[in-house]
Formats: structure tokens, sequence, C-alpha cells
């Protein structure tokens, strides 16, 4: 066995150090299961001389130029583990330029400019394999690529951001205030300095345009999904929904509507028998509903040194047993064309369950004027519970069954201008 | 596209009707995805004028001559869907003799006779993929083969047998005995008219040897396996579990200890937090411990028409994107080479927790007699409960710390030949 796939990094952070690490400890099974070894030719790095890596490599594998570092004739593969949209993009399109096939964990990249560099990647020849940008060691996209492949996927519900997730459980079991839980998980490296991206929903909405490409076979822009953050949920919340049966969970949703495709980023109440409401702390999950399998789900951690790693690993060997094959390029596409390109359901349109919560001044007439607009814009109640505390205002949560969102929006615009309201109605969605 | 692979399906009972449906249900995506079209050339049965089938078929497609089903020039793929282990083997040698891929179903075959037929395969050099053989429509081949290719295996916990799992569920739900649960069952299609092999664990077994084979890089005996069927369980211990915090389900076990491995089927005490405390009905799903990504878990349908079939035919779409890729036979290894071939630990060396449950004589001393047999023994008490109730004789339910399965035995060998005791000590083990 003297086969080898040679392998460049650009960047050495976590992931990075993860896959030095990876290749170093599971290096006998590796070479057994690929039949060649997988040897780091070089690293492109900012800082050659950073003393805080999380693993040790030979100084003499580390550059600062990433172009040399693709260009190497012993370089077969590029893992792109940059981050970002700007120098990722430019670095990953030379590589394919090179004729390299390309891993990466970018999601912001492919959810961004997939459509530009899936292109070059089949107009080059090269494989490009992204395993680790959705629910990082979890492999959902091979499951749906390759073990679903004859299937139609009907819908999906996934927790794919591991630090709403944590948040949110954390809050749900301690009832501590939210910026508290932030600042814990940021602690422990479950949140970044800059937890924007996380909390906002962007990172879960670039994971639900890369999912609803995969599976839907249209490209979405990820900048119209609509996306609400978990800052939308109170403690009261929380409360109520357990209450009710519920647990609050970060979801991405997405739904095959034949003419368009829903897709929504959001916090939601999950029935307490649904597997998702046991996904808890910062693991992922995705429920996917298909025509054949039906209902099925794949869950692990989202997010970490080893298992972000594990996946960009995994999509090496599977990349050298197409090399070795001379089956690379194309011949095993990793995205599905497009089957029919469809637009994005407005979410007006949409139609799901709420959850509503009102502050209404305590005074006799309050519920009927409630249900009576609600009545008026066709939002059908399940269940009503006023809160029976003396202080005013007093808490009126609603449930609704399923209903139109613009419906659902116009109620609440013109519930919102009633006197007896004393702060602007809370949305949240029920999954269903 | 005017490519097609040529197959033959040698059966067209449940799961072969699944494929034809199927494989006409999603004909556009299934073309739009492998760039081919996927053409069923014959089908090999017993009786061409069955009437009860559960697809229409071209007549002409029917033959009884497996072997001139196999031959015909136009095949490129045979899916063996007749089940058993002698038919099945000789028309599957055939077509890998005939050079022809091979796609199945059949476990207790792949579980027998593994060793020989990849074997045979990679001589041959063509395909043998078998994603149904295992859990129906979850995709755990996939996943451990491709998905978790960098990562090392520690254990796994599976739910596999739908059978098992539904009249454990059921019994657990509504307390009704036994027998009614089966006859339900097999009214409702879950359990087959002789419901020895899925009840008594041989089913889970076949399925165990296969993942054992596939993660640990080694073949053990099926036979070898230790087996307990899910009869060892009555009413009175799913109500002693619910009140420990457990709930019983059928698993198969397995985890690596180096130098042995370590394989089990039979039903356990699961801790209600634990994610497949949740998998009801049923259903399956395999939860995987590995190096690199720490816990996941894979939930599906692990039988059923259309969930078997989807499995089937998503390999046939990865054998016809390896014939265009020219990549098939041997390039993409369906099993691992036997990394090192270990021995099955031998079950008295097992080391798990135990809920224990005796009949005794309502007299005094008995807890103390059990406690220093046990105790004499090595094996540690966690909880003792003894029931309160009047008549005798009096239930006393032990769970240990974890313990050396052979000194359980010898404990209870000796607890058994005791005058207190009304009937054989009852052991359970607990999932840890």
């Amino acid at each position: 066995m003297s086969r080898t796939i040679g392998v460049a990094l650009l960047g050495l952070g976590n992931v990075g150090g993860g896959v030095v690490k990876l290749l170093e400890d599971n290096a006998e099974a590796i070479e057994a299961r690929l039949g060649a070894r997988i040897a780091v030719r070089a690293i492109a790095v900012r800082d050659p001389d950073r003393a805080d890596r999380v693993v040790e490599v030979d100084r003499a594998l580390l550059s600062t130029d990433v172009d040399a570092v693709i260009q190497r004739p012993d370089v077969d593969l590029v893992c792109e583990l940059i981050g970002g949209t700007t120098e990722a993009k430019r670095a990953m399109l030379a590589a394919i330029a090179a004729g390299k096939h390309i891993v990466t964990a970018n999601k912001a990249l492919l959810a961004e400019y997939g459509g530009e560099v899936f292109a070059a990647a089949e107009r080059a020849g090269v494989d490009l394999y992204y395993e680790a940008a959705v629910c990082g060691g979890v492999p959902i996209i091979r499951v749906l690529r390759e073990g679903l492949a004859s299937d139609r996927v009907e819908a999906l519900w996934g927790i794919v951001n591991g630090t709403s997730n944590y948040i949110l459980s954390t809050m749900t079991e301690t009832r501590r205030p939210f910026a508290d839980i932030l600042a814990d998980a940021q602690r422990l490296g479950y949140a970044e300095a800059d937890p924007t991206l996380d909390i906002g929903g962007g990172d879960a909405a670039h994971k639900l345009a890369i999912l609803v490409g995969l599976c839907f076979g249209t490209t979405i822009d990820v900048h119209a999904i609509p996306t609400d953050g978990i800052s939308i949920v109170e403690p009261i919340d929380l409360e109520y929904a357990q209450k009710f049966g519920y647990v609050l969970k970060p979801l991405v949703i997405a739904r095959d509507h034949g003419e368009a495709v829903e897709a929504r980023v959001h916090p939601a109440l999950v029935p307490h028998h649904w597997l998702l409401a046991d996904v808890s702390g910062a693991k992922n999950a995705v429920y996917v509903q298909s025509y054949a399998l039906g209902g099925s789900m794949y869950y692990g951690a989202g997010a970490g040194m080893l298992p972000t790693a594990m996946s960009v690993v995994s999509d090496i060997i599977e990349i050298g047993r197409n090399i070795f094959a001379r089956a690379a390029g194309g011949a095993r596409p990793q995205r599905p064309r497009p089957v029919r390109a469809r637009p994005l359901m407005p979410l007006g349109e949409v139609r799901t369950k709420y959850y509503l919560r009102f502050a209404v001044a305590d005074q006799p007439g309050v519920l009927g004027q409630l249900m009576t607009i609600l009545g008026a814009n066709d939002v059908s109640i399940a269940q009503v519970v006023q809160d029976a505390k003396g202080e005013a205002p007093v808490s009126v949560v609603v449930l609704t069954h399923e209903a139109r969102e613009g419906n659902v929006r116009a109620a609440l615009a013109e519930i919102d201008r009633l006197a007896i309201i004393k702060a602007p109605g809370r949305v949240i969605r029920i999954a269903a």
C-alpha cells in the first residue's frame, strides 16, 4: 500500500487542528479503509509563529502563501477551512482552477455562492464535498444525497445550530436569563465572541439553504429566508410552552409545496413527544419526512473540533476512493442538478399553528375583543389561557389551529392598536 | 439521457413489489439524480399466475427460471429478494459469476455466509450492496461505511427488530399480555406468521453480526452471539422498570474491547432519558458511540414495503453511479477488509448492570441471605425493592452496579438452590 492522497489545509484553527489530529489518531483504520495513506503536504496559515495551536505540527508544513500551497503538484485535494466568503471563495476557485478536489466546511460560502462554486467544480471535473458544512459530524449530507437517493423528501425539521439549542435548553432547565447563559456558552466555547450569526439565526439559514438545495433540487436566496433569532423567547414563554406540552427549540423548517418551497428559521414550540424535543444541549438533529421512508431522524454533535474534523476526513476518504477509481469529477455529483427551479413561498402564505402572547389591561371584555379580531381574520383558536395574577397587565396566551401567517400578522396589527393592549403581541410558531 | 441500468428482481413479494412501485413513483427524480433510467428487465417468481401481487406488473417480465433471468445480457444488476440462505445463496453466487452487480436485503445470508459471498464479489469485480439488510429504510450501512469512514466506532446500541419493539412498546403502554399483542402484530403485518426469528432475537443477531463486521472489521459467528428473545419479559417487569426510571427495549449491543469484541442481543432496561427510550412502535434506531463524533443516532422505519424498497433502490442508484464512473467492482469496497480478526468476548466476561427479580418466601432474613450470596460473588447492589403485598411469594427486585455476567450467573445458581426461593430468579440486563 504505497498509494497516497496529498492534502493541503487552508486554515489551522479548531477544525484544521482536528483534521491533523484525527488523521494521526485513526491513521491505521483510515489506511485500511481507503487502501492508501492521507498525507498533509502543506498548511496555509496567517501566522506561522502562533504558539497556541490545538495540535503540534511540523513547522516546515506551514506557509503564509495560500496560492503556493494550493499549486503544489503533490497536493490532490484542498480543504478550505478559512471561513468567510471573500478570501475563502477566491482560494476555492483558485484551487478548482488548478484541478484540485475540494473539501469545505464553509456553509456561508456554499449558501451564498454555491451556484458559482459548484458550476466551477463541474466544469473543472473536480469533486466538491461539504459534509462538515451542515450539522458538523452528523452525516446528513451523505444521508440525503445517497441514503435517500431514491426517495422524495417532503419536509424537514432541524435543530442545526448548537449554540442556540444550548441556550434554549439551558434556559428551559434553569430558568436563568438569556444573557447569563450566553456568557456561559461563550466561556465553554459553545458560542463565538460575536454570537450574532448563531443566535440571530443566520448560521441556521445558511445550513437550511444548503439542505433545501439538496432535498428539493432548487436554489433559494439565503437572504430571503424568513429568519427569527432565539432572542424573541422570554422565560415566561418557556413556562407556558411546558404547561401546554411543548418544548422551545431553535428550528429550521422546509417543505416542498410543488409550485413553491417553504423555508423558515425560528424558535418554535415542539410537541414534547417528538424526538426533536429530546435533542438538548449543543446537539443537532434533522427529522426528515420523505415519501417512501416516512419519518427518519439523524442526531449527533453539530460542532466541535473532532466531530467537524470527522466529516472533513470522511469526505477526504470518499474523494480518495473516487480518485483511485478514476471516477473523480462529475461522475458522482455532489449536488443534484436542479430538477425544477421554484420560488420561496412568501411568509404571508405559510400555514402553521401559532402561540400568541398578549399583555392586556385587567378589565372585562378583553378576551372578547381579542377573539373577535382573530376570528374576523380567519384565525381559529385551539386554546386560551388568561393569567389570573392580580397585577396588571395580565398575560393572555392563545394557541391557534393552523392559520395563514398573513392573517395572523394582520390580526396582530389590529390587536396591537387596541387601547387594552399594553405591549406588542408576541408570536412564536408551533412546529406541526 | 438515454443511458439505462438494467435490473433483474429475484422475488416479487413485499419488498420486490415496493421496488417496482418506487421505481415508477419516483422515476423522474431518480433519473435526474442518476443521469440514467433504471429499467426492470425481468422478475423471477415462483408462480407467474399469482393474483394477489402488491403491484401490477407486465406479465411478460415474469419468469420462473431464475438462471435465465440472471443471465440476460441486458441485466447489469440483480436484486436478490428471495430470502432464506439456500436458493438465495445459489442464485447470488450464480449472478456474481455472471458478472452482475448485486443488491440484497438478505440479512441471514450475509450474516451466515457473508465471508463467502463478499469474497466471490471481490474476485468477480462486482459491487454487493445491502443497505436494506439492516434497519430497513434507515441508511445505517451507508452512515457507518462512508459517513463515519474516518472515525472509530467504540460501541453501539440498536433497536433493529420492529416486531419486538412493537410488542414491548405496546405491552408497556397497554399492559396487555404478550400473546394478545403478538396476535395484533400479526394482523397488522408487523409480525410474521412464524414470529420465532423476530421475537426470539435471531433476526436481530443477524443484523448485529453485519454491524459488527462493518464497525469493528472482524467476522463473528452469528450463532455464538448470546441471544435472548423478548419472551423473558413479564408485565411485572415493565412496571418495575418504569418505577426505577427505565423502559424495556429489545436491544442489540456491541463494544470493541481491543482484544475481543462484545456482542449480545436481549431485551434491556434503557434509562428513560436516553433517546433510544423514545423509539417506539415498529421503529428502529441505532445509537453509535465513536471516538471523534461521540454519540450519534439514526432513526426510522426498520421494515415495510416502501421503506425497505427505498434502501434497495438507493443501492441500485449507487451502483449505477459506479457503473457510469467505470468504478464498479472493488474500487469502492462495501466492507472494510478485516483490520484484525478478533474473538467474541465470552458472555461470562461481559460486564454490565443487572435487574434481578426473585420470588421469595415471606419470612425474615430472606433479604440478608440474597445480599450475602450476591456480595460473596462480587455483585454490588445499587438498589433493592421488596414487595409489601401480603400474598406469598413476595417479589424482591435488585438493581446491581456493573458486575461480571459470570459472577451474576454463579450467584443466581446459588440463590436458586435456597429453600426460600419459590421460582428461578429472573435476569434482565440494564443498558449502560
